[in-house]
């Protein structure tokens, strides 16, 4: 029986779509069901051993991996849950293994907990947490432990998906926000604003008709080729809710240097920036879902540039600037046309639920 | 700037109230304030050492306080997110140390996630995350890393939040839901029903005027003095969503086993009872959120009782019953009249929104 007086059901017109019930969270038999149906089926084809209430790891295996454990949690709420690109189960397990391999880790096992509201299709549920089991796969992590709640209709939108990451950090590592020198190189993996733009797109409620895909990828693999190829990296972060403005702000304030990249330098898509004219937004502002902002001593930038560039996730890689010795926090653009403008953090908001 | 088209406000009265709106999810300014203002000034007076994008721990210590980590994860969706004897934060880090305690493990650090909806007040997110910080604190464990996502007016129930834990297993312990075998005890820890029917109580739509607290606790304390008096414990689970008849069913299916409880053993208030009768529900089925089922060989049943009731969150543990030979599978409970009827898994939803 339910307490909760619930609004009435939308018509679904005449052929039955299979969607959530409240049952479905219940915890009795129709939650195992749905678990069983859309999430084990799932994730038992990925590199799970088995989808239980508490995974377990050998501690001495993951000691023979590196010296320290990573642990990272990220909640996904993006609007649509399909996109040009991906969807967001893609997006959850890229999240969060992007998390884990900024800060050096290797991403070994995730887990992975989802707030269905009541009429979900299961269509779309199956259609997501195979998403999430082929990317994992892919990657190499296991979905390993898992939880699912339903809300009743109107109490949440659609699908939240939160994913928890572990990993192991190589002996020696040490990346951090605050380790940046003046000189040090400012890299990018390639075009910026590609995520923010593809989902501003297919919002749909803009006369927008673009082929922009969002970038979500997961970029452990190109991150181990770039550290083996510049181990003295000093900083790498995905540049997501906020995008580079951000990352580059938050870098300079915590390494007490000052920023200055070039527009010129800067890869930017015309239709990026085309979109972003269209409705007034900065690019630099745009979220990225497979890009990555990193700091290397000048005599790595060259190899930095090199490794990335010979990996498919950053074909299109690029010094964009350096870290100076100028006013610390400060970040500057030199424009195209020669001056230069103060890039600050974002203050309002620019796209709600873009992740 | 705003791309969705958002509800119009609700008036909130003449009197300004500071509220979370969409520029707090936006990854700039108003998040970083947000986060600092209500979670990082709240963990950092709990054992939190910094709270960062990703947490980072030394292997060789987790190494010696056993040879397994443990990692759980679990979202959070109750309704109210405040109750008679606790609120959503507590129940979320009770919540996730219990599901590490059940499988052996000593409970370390905790990951929060949270999805808050715009129009929230900033006054009950900070009780909110001042409980979690207390209770983390209370227990000894670490909250150290976290994400927050805000969505627009209606797209989520206020708050929702995820934790994922991280703990150890000692060497030498082994619990797990197959291990119980024919002879074993069933105990419980205490009165059983408490939480659902608090929260029952404290939705406010039923005209029922009650005493009834939520049993939230974090039982790790408990669970340890348990297994030093019971080294032999086969299986420990809390009883959340779907209550006691659902762990028993689960139990006795991957034991293969039957199990006979007894009505006259089984601590159930009156109260509970009552609010049950009033509005036909079973309180086999009513969640907890701390009390756990226990499973323990003969010979140690005496002990493991002893110790459990000299602990204040087991003074009214009891053996309940037994597990036996009869139909794998099959859960059967004894009634005060004499009879027996079967203790099925629960196949609709009693409670919606209960954790």
């Amino acid at each position: 029986m339910n307490i909760v007086n619930l609004p009435p059901r939308r018509p679904l017109g005449k052929i039955h779509v299979p969607t959530v019930t409240l049952a479905h969270g219940g915890g009795g038999k129709a939650m195992k069901d749905l678990i069983d149906d859309v999430f084990i089926s799932a994730f038992a084809g990925a590199s799970a051993p088995a989808l239980e209430d508490q995974a377990r790891f050998d501690l001495a295996a993951l000691a023979q991996l590196g010296d320290r454990l990573a642990f990272t949690t990220d909640s996904f709420v993006i609007d649509p849950l399909e996109f040009p690109g991906g969807d967001i189960g893609k997006l959850a397990v890229c999240g969060t293994i992007n998390d884990l391999a900024v800060g050096g880790a290797r991403p070994l096992y995730l887990s992975c907990a989802v707030i269905v509201e009541e009429g979900m299709t299961f269509d779309m549920m199956r259609r997501i947490a195979q998403s999430m089991a082929k990317t994992a796969a892919d990657a190499g992590v296991s979905i390993v432990t898992g939880d699912t709640k339903v809300v009743q209709r109107g109490a949440a939108d659609k699908l939240f998906i939160t994913t928890t990451g572990v990993g192991v950090i190589p002996k020696g590592r040490d990346i951090s926000v605050a380790k940046v020198r003046p000189g040090d190189g400012i890299l990018v993996n390639g075009w910026l604003g590609d995520h923010g733009a593809a989902i501003l797109a297919a919002r749909g409620d803009l006369a927008l008709d673009t082929s922009l895909l969002s970038d979500c990828a997961a970029l452990h693999g190109l991150i181990e080729a770039l550290l083996t190829a510049a181990p003295g990296t000093r900083f790498i972060r995905d540049a997501t809710r906020g995008g580079l403005a951000t990352v580059l702000n938050e870098l300079a304030e915590a390494s007490n240097v000052s920023i200055a990249i070039e527009e010129e330098l800067t890869p930017l898509r015309p239709e990026v920036c085309g979109v972003c004219e269209i409705l007034g937004l900065d690019p630099l502002y745009l979220a990225n879902e497979g890009k990555i902002v990193i700091a290397v001593p000048p005599d790595e930038i060259e190899a930095a540039l090199a490794a990335m560039r010979a990996h498919p996730l950053g074909e299109k890689a690029a010094l964009i600037g350096h870290a100076g010795d100028g006013e610390p926090g400060r970040v500057i653009m030199k424009t195209v046309f020669g001056g230069s403008r103060i890039v600050d953090m974002l203050v309002g908001e620019q796209l709600p639920r873009i992740c």
